[in-house]
């Protein structure tokens, strides 16, 4: 096959760079043009010294490719995107503009009109472990967001199998730099070192695409979802806890009930190359660098209640690797190309 | 007054370190006698440079003090505790061993029988928020531990007026000095920086103390409470975060609700000078080194559940200053002495 | 005595800050007015949570006090400062201006024709263990910068006893807070993390504090300092190590010669609080949150050269304790009241 | 080529874990042995979950390979070696046994007389940029400790070209991974976070490395090389500061003496993928995970001395990485086949 060649809008973000580096190490594809808004004119790696062995200069605007990711912040994103798919470029989006399927919410809390809701219907949600054909066959997929990549698939055979209760807590303590590049107080090192704090109480924008994936699994239910994401002082990594009632009569009372949830989630993902179910609880580092997404299911026996463990690499696995897999599918690569790496530990 | 004497058993663990930096600093009491069992006969600024301003050997037994701190793992600690009550020696256990008001369950928790289970009775769990005029009559106070000092103060409010249905998530992650000084490649420092992980799924020795503590104050509900704790990249500090359902009727729908909450907390908390009920989410760095607690109640509107996150530094509130909290109210000083210390920043 | 009234001239940073921790704790002054430019007409509390045991407004400008700190940013505080002076007000300015004493060498540093060059003559270093009587005597005491106390207070006693050759080599390690509260790519968390480096190859501004001070110490010796300072991921700390040859004959060959430096270094400090000569190499967390300077003399016997380790905590000892301990001296305090308080560690 | 059968000796150690990453994404060559002493018996990924990837039992023994990377503690590692070039297997050793030259002074320095010392003069020092073609043509190569892999390469075209005095200071900045996983008080997450220290005052067991090497580039003059090395609390990387006075007359006065320096340099390294002349000063960061060497020299023009940073990843190229760049000198694959990816930042 001839070589792909590639873009990337707004190389100068992390999970621009983070695409850049594994666009780089992708057999199959080519980096050829890049762009980004504040270092147009300037070399990768004058912007990004850890980039340096990538030879390219900054553009205001993508040139002719077979591919491009678009990173830019909500709202932006969309007009950028429907004028790739206008040229005739497929795309994943891993900005926010296409995750919701319903324009009115995305108003809600975007506080923003969408600028191009016409497209909502024909972008797929990128979850690969769900929406696998879908995307095989999409022009446009919208990469998920860091936090609903973990719990979605820490929930979804849960839900769709019946498991649980609609009642739900996910408890998310994630890395910082899931909060991009942009320079704040909370952010600052002397702030965020040695601190954990809990943020968004009246509502995180990745509540609703939880919620839509995971009642779309389920749609006869009315699940009621509490999502609370938390900074914790790491670099990257995502650990999602999630919480939630067994329905009675699903699985047997006791040790045995743990083994069933076990099967139960090995079972669903038995397929899956980047989502591994695994015996003893995971650690986010274990994830570093690399597209896996780690779940450890259990019961507290108890309360009777569903516990499920899920870490990944937000930068990766909820970002620019997952990227990667939806670019694999939609160009006809083997979904795993470019993503062998391990993670790196410690 | 004339000067309180006071020891210190084990000074060679964190919270023996901590015990002695605080005690250093209060004017009413002096360090006069520290053991520490593996230092035995080293200067205690040779074990711990940083106490090098307190000029005692460690001895393999306490002197004769007014009162002492015993800062022993379970099982070692009863037994020490109750010779020195029988020397006349008032004592905070900052150990585990007199927490648990039933013989059999401190048995299934700790996997000992309890060496002196005739003095549980008697001891009073020294939350001082909880149990003020019972601690200062005691002479044998069981010191909280960390999780359930954060978890219980962020939820007896609610529980106490019946604000909450009986289904409680808690949600806690813990800075790396909880776990000790002993060595373990958890708390390795390559292997835990940059790196989150839950930990006893199958359950924490912590959550008979919440059950017990919260179920005393509504003993007519059935408390079914998950807690999970996590460790996260930090030395010091605990945020926990408690999920449950709002009761229908108790507050006001919509934003007003909202305030009805933290009205109540406010109320129930308004002469704490070491409860701080705030009006932006906290952050454990703020009470890095002090003996506060900051405690946030709000609504999850879209789901009318109650969250409540709580803030505080592990090895002060939620355990040397804890204990001086409670040497104060049982030697008669006034409750804050020796602790107005402000957090250290950043 | 009548309780001493205590000013902060911008308290919004870190230094300001740890001024408001320290001075909450001295025993006879009090913190009755505040300044912060960005933050008039909030409360203490309100900008910095942990302070909100201080009840105060930030003002434009300090009320009449006995005493204040200064703490802006060079050119800014040489203005401020006079004016106080003026009002009758005894000033540590614990910003940059009046440390040097030539105002041709500050205009070469610090871009800008110096604001008050009249008074450089009257203001004192403060570096307590080098000028404490003159201190005493002053109204204007310039604190020293954080990487001139650690490293004047490492090579003093080997330059003033001529034990080394003029040839000398600094190489500071410091926390991110040094940096200050502005934001900065450099300082931002997801990119300070995990990360150490260099900077100001070409000279920093501290460099002519260092030399200033030492060369006096020896004024008929020529030194040739390289002074090269470098950001490690700890929010406070500054470990710095100093290389220079001995001269011959100074101290014994061998082992007794290592002896004999820490015979030296023990003898110039003996009757110092802050300044302790350790026996064994020292770590930046023992002296975490205290006034503490730990110093470390000893020889490379296969070169004869002497390295000097000293640690201490830049917003401490390098920052604001320095600024109360010349305070006590000049308001007629003991000079340790309100420092004792020992490392908060771990 | 039929695919490589490589061997890992001791892969439960960081250097082994790397080896397994790297060795796992090199396109030539297959892992099909692997050891490691305390976890005979168990799978790769029941030892270290990010390894899980890689299918394997830990054996007592390697069996029949093509090439063997050898891990082991020094003493250990030189019989261990001795017997697989018996085998016919080619070695790296990562470990300390065959680096130095001298067994006199490798008895000196690792206080046991060297077990194979008729092999120290067939043993390469695996530098690649200094030894490369004698590399290519051994079987059995040292692959230089992470301290010295970065202080040669800094101060090699200086040294070599005559350009500085013999007099020497190299400081060294390392993350904590270099200390192995063997517990210790000194790696204890809650001892080592928010910490910086100096250690090995008395020699570290590197600096003979350095100077070996150093001196064989000079063999007319008498280095006099002070090495020290420090911790600080990251988890990788080494950033290495380099002092020395310059010889006069080698380079023009003023800024353009540090234009020679920095030409002098790129001249050096202009042929090397992994070393890399950088045009402003490096952050570890920038290498992590990577095996390049970035190098920045410049010269502080007050004082006329040469200062040279250098960063690497301790694991990579000062480990693991450097090892698979020797193994493809040895078994005729290009240098870079296997170690092409980016850095991963943030």
């Amino acid at each position: 096959m001839a070589e792909v060649k590639v873009g990337i809008i707004n190389i100068t973000g992390y999970i621009g760079m983070e695409l850049a580096r594994l666009v780089h190490q992708h057999p199959g594809v080519k980096l050829t043009s890049v762009t980004g808004r504040s270092a147009v004119g300037k070399e990768v790696g004058e912007v990004s010294p850890h980039l340096a062995g990538i030879d390219l200069t900054i553009a205001p605007e993508v040139d002719q490719v077979d591919f491009a990711f678009a990173a830019l912040p909500h709202g932006e994103s969309a007009t950028t995107v429907v004028a790739l798919l206008e040229r005739g470029i497929k795309v994943v989006d891993v900005g926010a503009d296409f995750r919701l399927k319903d324009a009115v919410e995305y108003q809600q809390w975007y506080k923003v009109n969408h600028p191009a809701a016409e497209y909502l219907k024909e972008a797929v949600y990128g979850l690969v472990e769900l929406n696998r054909d879908r995307i095989a066959a999409a022009r446009l997929v919208a990469n998920p967001g860091c936090y609903p990549t973990g719990a979605i698939l820490a929930l979804a055979p849960a839900v769709k199998e019946g498991l649980i209760e609609p009642d739900i807590v996910v408890d998310s303590k994630s890395g910082v730099s899931g909060a991009g590049r942009a320079l704040s107080l909370t952010t600052h090192y002397a702030e965020m070192n040695e601190n954990a704090a809990a943020y968004a109480l009246d509502g995180h924008r990745h509540l609703p695409e939880i919620v839509q994936e995971l009642q779309g699994l389920a749609p006869e239910s009315a699940l009621s979802i509490t999502f609370l994401p938390h900074l914790v002082p790491m670099t990257r990594g995502i650990l999602t806890s999630c919480y939630a009632r067994l329905n009675r009569g699903k699985i047997a009372e006791g040790e045995k009930g743990k083994e069933d949830v076990v099967e139960l989630y090995r079972d669903f993902y038995q397929d899956e190359t980047f989502v591994k179910v695994v015996a003893v609880p995971p650690q986010t580092k274990q994830t570093w660098g690399s597209n896996l997404c780690l779940i450890y299911p259990t019961v507290d026996l108890r309360t009777g209640r569903l516990m499920v463990i899920s870490c990944l690499d937000n930068l990766v696995k909820g970002g620019a690797g997952q990227a990667i897999q939806n670019m694999n599918l939609m160009m006809g690569f083997p979904e795993e190309t470019g993503l062998e790496g391990l993670a790196v530990y410690p």
